[in-house]
Formats: structure tokens, sequence, C-alpha cells
């Protein structure tokens, strides 16, 4: 579901652990509002390892789920996920490139892609190529953060540098760790209409240790803390450098801290 | 209701106008869940001119409501603007300094402060006095920006740059541009309890002509064109840069752009 990158998250199992916690976390804050009615046809496009998966079946009971990655093992892991957390779920399960889907025009009634277009290289592209195999009035609903969006107190150079290092690895991987504020634009010029975006603020602090820790440390920190030797072996910190900003960063999960990130979440209509 | 700061906004006509328009079109964000019931004694700290006076008045009518400023020029201003806006409210009018406000302790129910935190050297100890005067039980309101959140699309230095500016003479007078997502910490350290901040985020795209044009351009850009003669008079930028900064940010609100910003609303509870 991506272009061959030095840095594409998801694709190990404390990765898998990590995106699990996210899911769990924030599935109230980006799944409301998507609830697919019974008898839907809908591709989930770049399922990865399942962590959204499960909450469109919660979401959706009855739905006809179709569920599309380029990696073996991560739709292997989205299986196992499925089993164990929805049972009686029926889901097809395909294994394949997003930008090629065997499937017939018009086959889906909805299409829900998250946390998939930050890694592509053309995600115009990608999403023609989903607005195909979408029937006419039917809807795509696409949810991805930017990491621009991550401010946090007390603040640090030191921090705001390692994120940087995150944005600049994905980029040099072709992607955009900066994609949400483009998610409009980048919808209207697929083809899309009636482009609706909004943005879904995670705001954490010490009246909320839930989101600290889910957030805050297992989701925001551990991703950036999951680049670590990528970053040290490009040249672009050494390992203390580095090291000081995340600790500077886990600052904003401790008594007095606070931490902002902002996911966008949008739906659009295939005209 | 400043320390005295080369740079203070809301003190020219244009400021006004800018203040005015900026809390027409984000009244109903900014004030949502805050209405004080009928009868309550309610102190709005800092009311400038008047742009979040009236909105007080419009959700809360029949509050007893006391406006103070720093300002005479400001209070004069607030008070033609609740004459046009509510001409039947009652406010009383009181010209002083937040750090020394005469009224005796626990004189009121509620305390509402937006906007005013951002300017001054010593947060704190404004809160303490404004807790001072608050009631046992009584809530306080403080809603804040937070400029570290502003991001856009097209993405540009330039544009981050005079972002950067605004900061930066802000710190300079003794403000803080970026205190948003320290409201947390500041009101916890003044000694309130049942802290509850939440992010109010504005996100302006072609879908929303409205909010591109009352926020986008005619409050956030409009803000950061404010400050060129005192950026360019402190020799933080040549006038061509900034000038190139600002027309990079008005990219933002012209078709495909996006502009993204939070504010943060707290309220507290004087044990």
């Amino acid at each position: 579901m991506t272009t061959s990158t030095p840095y594409v998250h998801g694709y190990s199992p404390t990765e898998a652990r990590r995106l699990g916690d996210q899911a769990d976390t924030l599935a109230a804050l980006l799944h409301a509002g998507t609830a697919y009615p019974p008898g839907s046809r809908v591709l989930e496009a770049g399922c990865g390892v399942g962590a959204q998966t499960v909450h469109l079946l919660d979401s959706g009971p009855g739905i006809a789920l179709t569920a599309a990655d380029i990696s073996a093992d991560s739709l292997a892991r989205a299986r196992a996920r499925v089993a164990e957390h929805a049972p009686g779920a029926r889901v097809d399960w395909h294994h394949g490139d997003l930008h090629r889907l065997p499937f017939p025009d018009g086959a889906f009634d909805h299409v829900f892609v998250c946390f998939v277009l930050e890694h592509l290289a053309d995600p115009v592209a990608a999403l023609a190529a989903l607005r195909r195999v979408l029937r006419p009035g039917g809807t795509i609903t696409v949810i991805e953060g930017d990491h621009g969006s991550a401010f946090f107190h007390p603040r640090s150079e030191a921090a705001d540098t390692v994120v940087g290092h995150l944005v600049r690895l994905q980029a040099a991987g072709g992607g955009d760790g900066l994609i949400g504020r483009r998610l409009y634009p980048l919808l209207v010029e697929a083809g899309f209409r009636d482009v609706a975006v909004g943005p879904r603020t995670v705001y954490a602090d010490g009246a909320r240790p839930e989101l600290v820790e889910g957030f805050t440390r297992r989701t925001f920190v551990a991703m950036v803390e999951s680049v670590r030797a990528e970053a040290v072996g490009a040249g672009l910190a050494t390992a203390e450098a580095f090291d000081r900003g995340v600790a500077d960063l886990r600052r904003a999960a401790e008594p007095g801290g606070t931490f902002h990130y902002t996911f966008f979440k949008a739906v659009a209509v295939n005209p």
C-alpha cells in the first residue's frame, strides 16, 4: 500500500502493538460519524494490521467488508485481530496494491482510508484509483494526521527537531507526514465533490491521564522513538541529540505538561 | 490590563474592527458552553473594546456584569459597542488593573477572561488576583489562542517566519503568543481546582468561505500584518521579506488553500 520507502511505520511487531493502542484510544474520536448501514459494500483500502478494521465492524455490523493491503504480513495480522475481536464477522481479504485493485468499476458503496495516503508518493492518483471502484453517489472517508499540528508544554527546540526528523524521513521515502492539511485540495483534485474536512483534535493534560498514557506516550512519543536508528543512520541527529529530544518530548506527559495533535477526517462523494 | 509593551494588539481603530470581526466569527465556537444564569455576578476581566462583552450579555441575559479594562479608551469603545448591540443591558464599567481590583474578596460568582493572559508578564499572579475576587465554588473561564497551532496549505517557510515574528514581538513585550498550551498548568499553579481545558479548533478551507474570509483573512492574516512596522523597525525582517511572508500566508485563503488554528478554553473552580 506504499511505495518502497526506507521508513514506513506499521511493519514491525512493536509498531503493530503501537498502532493497536493508537486505534483503541482514538477510536471514538476518529470513527464518530462513520457507521455504514448493514449490507453496504465497504472497501477498507490499506487496512494494515487491522487496527481500524475492527472498529469499522463494530460500528457497522452487517456490512460487506473488503479489506485490502499491499503487505501479506500485515493482512495476516489483520485477519488474526478480526478473528479475535469480531469472530462472527465476514471479511473479504485482498492482497494487492490500491493503485491497481482488480474490482470492477463502482463495486463499492463506501471506501474507507485511514493513515494510508501519508505514505504514498502520489495521493491524488491513489484517490482517483479508489474513486473508480466507488459507485456514483458513494462516499470516501479519509483520515490522516499532520505532524505539524504537534505542539506541547514545556516547549523544547530539541523536541521540535526530532519531530522534524520524523517528517523528513517520511518525505525522503516519498510520503508526507504533514498531509492532513492537504486532504481538501487532494480530494477536489481527484474528482470528488461535496468534500467536507474537519479537524479531530487530541489534547492531553493532567486531567486526562488515559490520553496522556494512550496518546502522548504510547502513540506519539512511541512513533517518534521508532525512527531513532534510521534518523541516526541518516545522519540527521546524533544518538545523544535524538534521545535528548525524546526526553524533552516525554515531559509533555509529566504533571503540568500538555500535548496537542490534530487529525483530519474527510468525507467526499463520487459524482 | 497589560504590562507596558511595545506590541499590544487591540489598541487602534483598525485593530478594534479586527477584534470585532474576530469575535463575531468565533462567537459560536468560543462561547459555546458559557451561559451564566440570570442574577449571577460576573466579572469580565480585560474586556478591551467589548468584542466578547456583547456575547456574554447575549448568552446570559439578566447577569450582573462588571467589565474591567486598564485602557480608558478601550472601555469607552466597549460602552459604545454594548449601547449599540444590547441597549437594555446594565454593565458596571471599571477602569483599572486586573492585578489590583478594588472589589472585596469573593465579590463574583464567575470570572471571564478572554485574550488577556497572553499579554501579561506574570499570568499566574493575575489569575491569583482574580481568584481572590471569586467566591469559593465560583468558576473562572479563560480563553486564549496559541500561534504555534497555526499551520496551513500551501506550506511556506516565509509565512512561518512572519508568524514567528509576531510571537517574538509579543515575547519581547513580556507576553506569550503561545500561552494556550499552558492554561492547564497556569490555572493549577494559581490555586484553582477541577481545571478542564479543551481545544476549540478553527479549520477553514474552500468549503467554508465565511471562515476563510472572517478568520483566515480578516483575523489571522490581519493580526500578522498589524505588526509589520514593528517587525521591520526591530530589524526582524526587511519590508520585502515581511510582505513575501504575508503574501504566502494569504495563499491559505485562496482556492485549494487550508488554514488551521487552535484556541483553548479552560473552566476551573475556586476551591
